[in-house]
């Protein structure tokens, strides 16, 4: 692990440690073992789907999972766990079998993305830290891929470190948005961990230090006549900083400089209307090749209106509405029970609430994705665990919102969604390249999602289906529960 | 440093590196002196006022800040930087001195939290970890201070760090909440790195586990007597969570059990009714002295309306909306370069905007609180640095937003706002106990700072006042920009 990957053991709610101890303590409970589903309930900024992003660092923390002898002390501080369950902590590693959608998938609520399957004390301890992962990066990677569809194929850039809630949150944040399809960041750190690219030129602060603006740009251009973006708001954009840019390029094209990179960037103002007069007063004076690119407060929203206005930018930056999702900071994924094996028989557990959409989905279970001829995802279908659905002819399935309807399925083929990404607490797939996670996602969205379900305007909702056995077996339980 | 502490060297944006590396390569600008100020334009969720949270971290990360072999090795893979630069690199520490107002102080927008005098090349590199920490605690800080507000004398304590962004947002976030006032946290890390008191009892996962709710809540009853709190929602609050509880707390007393915290904790449904309800079972029983908490989405204006509707709550567990901030989850601070020095003389720099409030206040500068005789902070003052505002005499001040009003400070005091907390790039302050970080806001808010500023609705406008000399040199400086 290197200087940034700290160990996250203690980054736990305590009442998991309350709970452990609990179980520890009772002949019972301590090795029955049991099923936590992760999912979630809505889909951000009522959006149509939502994007997994997260997993690597869950399974590397379940790997490497362990209590320092620190760790061990505080807790005993605490006064309030019994001295076998610290000594046990003391050589605790995680022992339970863990499986997920891949990293990059397309997710829809109230399906189990991930689930954990081990013995009671262990599957709780592990609870907020799988939570806090899949909440934060899926969270930043579904906005990051609305505002990368928003730019309409031009590129998009993570400006955010400075509005991230902390160093995790910029450097993970900033590879959730390169799941989610940037193209680049400007944190160094992301670059240097995860090899995304990065890039910067320059601030205010660099043509203010300078007595005036066009000095300011001459230096840099010297310095980086390759990598010459101007940022040309400091004083007045059209009447100095783009005029200012201008002869500096002239002054490099009379030195004879062939620029592969350069342009100007505008950061505060009416960026449709400044990109507009920007891009005719470059072109006019034989700069059509220079780029525009523009920050501040960007998201999906104002990229789109600002194109729609015929606003000409070839890049965005975007900082704090991206990093921190501004719109819908909260990614609602839990971690619920769905199982508990006594006397080695799996026994399904439900939590009941008063809508059907809140109430869990109990057991454990097998999610397929459900492809038409043309391999467009039509459904997702939850089923019994091994019950493999026989879709070589026309399959009854259970809209669980609407379980009245008599639909069939015709057609189609199955994809199992979740793998085995832990056994026995041991990491039992090769961590992926982030680039291949990103593209999982860019071909799902290409070749495989609905676009209806791509708007951002009132998306069709996905049809996560019920095999008739699955949905049998859930109704039984509820009406037990009552 | 703990193993929670990484270097956060690398927490940049890449444009500090261009620039500093072209500061560094020109004479003339690599020694040059510059000042920056970190300040805020907007108090969130349109409050009267914010808290600065942060500080320690800042002055740890400049106090320790360096490059290691890797680091430099990353930047020289990036083929941007002269070599010449990377070695300085190597030998890298922060030589600058900085002046900050103490963690834990209200704050408003516009004035100079901290400054940042060192030369060109450190300054520059420092910014985004510097604002990162100041934006994202300061943020948190202000939304606890909110909501510890609401509960109104209740305890708060902080259960967010599965929806937090990542675990720096879950620990630094909880350690921010502490000082707006919180009781506790449920994070454990938090409270092993911070001494932030710790709580937490069972989630639902331990009622499901058992075959019933009444067989859970024994069994945790007898593992924990003295931090007895039930969660009673899983199945049904009134017709089976509360009866099951009453009847364990019931065996506990008929046990002789005297416990010293027992009662419910309410996750889900309309909190006002099933916790008047709730109380009313309890009280019926006897057991009048049994709390009851509540947790849910929770946040100043949910709490609020529950309290307003005779909600029966004696704590509130409080998750996403404090941890994110999920109202207003971005906290814009920015670092502006205001001065620069050249040959031994301060240049006051601007960054001119279309607006008064977004034009910064250029130059170095002093800031002074102004009390009445009461001790109740009337206004803050800007003066051109080392000017003393003589208040033995009625003070002629100008308010920038309405500089056509003659106005007089009458019979006030003064206390400058900030202190040094690093010199020469070392930290010349003790590390302060949260605590008494926690007591300075307090304080402030107790004894100093106008109930109209922190009303929720409307505040009242603190005033940023202006001496006259800073004024006059503020608008000079803007009819030379033009």
């Amino acid at each position: 692990m290197d200087r940034f990957s700290a160990n996250p053991a203690m980054v736990m709610d305590l009442y998991e440690l309350t709970m452990a101890n609990g179980y520890f303590l009772d002949e019972e409970s301590r090795d029955t073992r049991v099923a936590f589903d992760v999912f979630f309930r809505r889909n951000p900024d009522e959006g149509g789907f939502s994007v997994f992003a997260g997993l690597e660092q869950i399974v590397d923390y379940l790997d490497t999972l362990h209590f320092s002898a620190e760790d061990i002390a505080y807790l005993r501080s605490l006064n309030q766990f019994d001295e076998r369950f610290l000594r046990w902590l003391e050589d605790f590693r995680f022992h339970g079998d863990v499986y997920a959608f891949p990293e990059g998938s397309v997710i829809y609520p109230g399906e189990p993305v991930v689930t954990v399957i081990a013995d009671v004390v262990e599957a709780q301890l592990v609870e907020t830290e799988i939570l806090a992962q899949f909440n934060h990066q899926s969270l930043i990677a579904t906005k990051a891929r609305r505002i990368v569809q928003a730019a309409a194929g031009r590129a998009v850039s993570d400006f955010g470190a400075r509005r991230a809630h902390g160093n995790d949150a910029a450097v993970y944040g900033a590879r959730a948005c390169y799941i989610g399809g940037v193209a680049g960041t400007a944190t160094v750190l992301a670059g240097q961990r995860f090899r995304i690219p990065v890039s910067g030129t320059m601030a205010h602060s660099w043509v203010m230090l300078y007595e005036d603006e066009l000095l300011a740009f001459r230096r840099f251009a010297e310095r980086y006549p390759h990598n010459c973006i101007l940022l040309v708001d400091t004083y007045d954009v059209l009447n100095s900083g783009v005029p200012n840019a201008i002869r500096v390029f002239r002054e490099m094209r009379e030195r004879g400089v062939q620029s592969r990179s350069y342009g100007i960037r505008i950061d505060s103002g009416d960026l449709a209307y400044l990109t507009k007069r920007a891009r005719a007063m470059l072109d006019e004076a034989g700069f059509s090749d220079a780029k525009i690119i523009i920050s501040n407060s960007l998201d999906e929203y104002t990229i789109t209106s600002i194109l729609d206005q015929g606003g000409q930018v070839d890049a965005f930056g975007v900082g704090e509405r991206m990093i921190t999702s501004r719109s819908e900071p909260v990614f609602g994924g839990v971690y619920k029970l769905c199982a508990v094996n006594r006397d080695g028989k799996w026994e399904p557990r439900i939590k009941v609430s008063d809508t059907v959409e809140k109430t869990t989905n109990p057991g454990l279970k097998d999610v397929y994705r459900i492809y038409d001829e043309k391999g467009t995802a039509v459904a997702d279908l939850i089923c019994l665990r091994g019950e493999e659905p026989d879709l070589s002819r026309p399959y009854r399935f259970v809209d669980p919102l609407r379980p009245w309807k008599v639909l069939y399925l015709e057609n189609c083929t199955a994809r199992k969604m979740q793998v085995q990404v832990l056994k026995d607490g041991r990491r039992c797939f090769d961590p992926e390249p982030l680039g291949e996670i990103a593209a999982r996602l860019r071909r799902q969205l290409s070749d495989e999602i609905w676009k209806e379900e791509q708007r951002f305007s009132n998306p069709h909702r996905h049809y996560l289906d019920m095999s008739p056995a699955y949905y049998e077996m859930k109704m039984d339980l509820l009406a037990k529960s009552h």
